[in-house]
């Protein structure tokens, strides 16, 4: 899978501030390829202030005149829409239309947002192979135009990272020490325990067992070790 | 799963209307709990015009003056950000995070974000069990706060929505005293470190942080919190 065969396209968008935010929700998820379809007042500064250190991307957007045109080459167009009406394309989640995109490596699929208000129009819509649909609150579905840019990049990007097999977190730091050094631990806890008061060996009430299950979640770590050892060495120092 | 489970918190936001934007996005996928420690300009205009009619979440925002404060009732703190150092709490996406919600059935969930520039602070990262890193493209991974909001927002939706077609899971059987009880377990463990000598309060070394970090892996529970509280009084005691 690759991102880069993924062409966000946007039909009139009216606001060009709306184009820069796009451009910048789509390069944090690592999409570059974005296609403008008679977008208005464009170019202008307005976009390029939103697009951040994305305007790179606009630079390389492509401006042109006719849906026709912004689909070329496309093997797949996918429309996003609140809306499903009689005739309309299949319904799809962004995830789903992620897993899609995977499973056709190397072809080529066109995201297609329409106008801020209205969105996609008859003619736009009936291109679609499917729409993608973002489940949102049915109360309140108002996502903004760069917002639902933001998920659908985002779904791609999560399918992409999983289609390299690879984690996609860095590798944990934590390095818990050994049951040996805990089993040390866990007999100084109780002897002090005994020490102060807290403990009395001849009512048991399982507290070797609770301690265990509490420092079994803590998992303490070689220098956390010597800070809970410490502590405790101190407690007997000092009631001596 | 309830997604009024899920407290959005929003620390030193400097600029209102990221507050706006980010309840907009919250309100699009079903979220409502907000909570703002100390954000500056605030209430503003400018946060209500880009709430755009999310402003009832605005409107029902708690604002506190402190993160004790803001964390009070939950039992779970994840934190965002973008970066991973020794001694932080562990990493999870948006998604195992979502898991992770719906695991903890009627257990309440912090996620807080810093302030714009800078994130969260070293304080605010060391009351955090997890944090939640958004897998961006790491040469360029500039979300903004709304967007950031925005995705974690979304797969608490999917999570939440996928929730309502599976037979409950049974509750969970263990159940972490809420933030503000540990903070009463940090003063009294370092006033007793001070006692028994195991701290000098002028030679800091961060020891409330690591604890923290500790025993944010711990959890105790009531009955645990009540063996680790009365184990520090009896020290009291003994040392007099």
């Amino acid at each position: 899978m690759k991102l880069s065969d993924i062409q966000i396209t946007l039909s009139h968008t009216t606001h060009p501030g709306n184009i820069g935010a796009a451009a910048r929700a789509m390069k944090t998820m690592g999409l570059s390829n974005l296609t403008l379809i008679n977008p208005s007042n464009y170019p202008s500064t307005e976009a390029t202030v939103r697009a951040s250190k994305a305007d790179d991307i606009l630079q390389q957007a492509r401006v042109v005149s006719s849906i026709d045109e912004a689909l070329t080459g496309c093997q797949w167009v996918v429309g996003t829409s609140a809306r499903q009406r009689r005739h309309d394309a299949p319904l799809i989640t962004p995830r789903e239309l992620a897993a899609m995109v995977s499973e056709h490596d190397n072809q080529k699929f066109a995201v297609m947002f329409g106008t801020e208000n209205s969105g996609l129009t008859n003619d736009e819509l009936s291109r679609c192979h499917y729409q993608v649909y973002i489940p949102a609150n049915p109360d309140y579905s108002s996502l903004n135009l760069a917002s639902a840019v933001q998920l659908i990049s985002y779904e791609l990007r999560m399918e992409y990272l999983a289609s390299l097999d690879e984690a996609p977190l860095p590798e944990a730091i934590h390095e818990p020490v050994g049951a040996e050094l805990m089993q040390g631990f866990y007999q100084q806890m109780l002897e002090t325990m005994e020490q102060t008061g807290y403990y009395n060996p001849d009512v048991p009430k399982q507290l070797l067992l609770r301690l265990r299950h509490m420092f079994n979640r803590m998992q303490p770590d070689d220098s956390e070790y010597q800070i809970l050892r410490g502590f405790l060495s101190s407690i007997k120092k000092s009631i001596k």
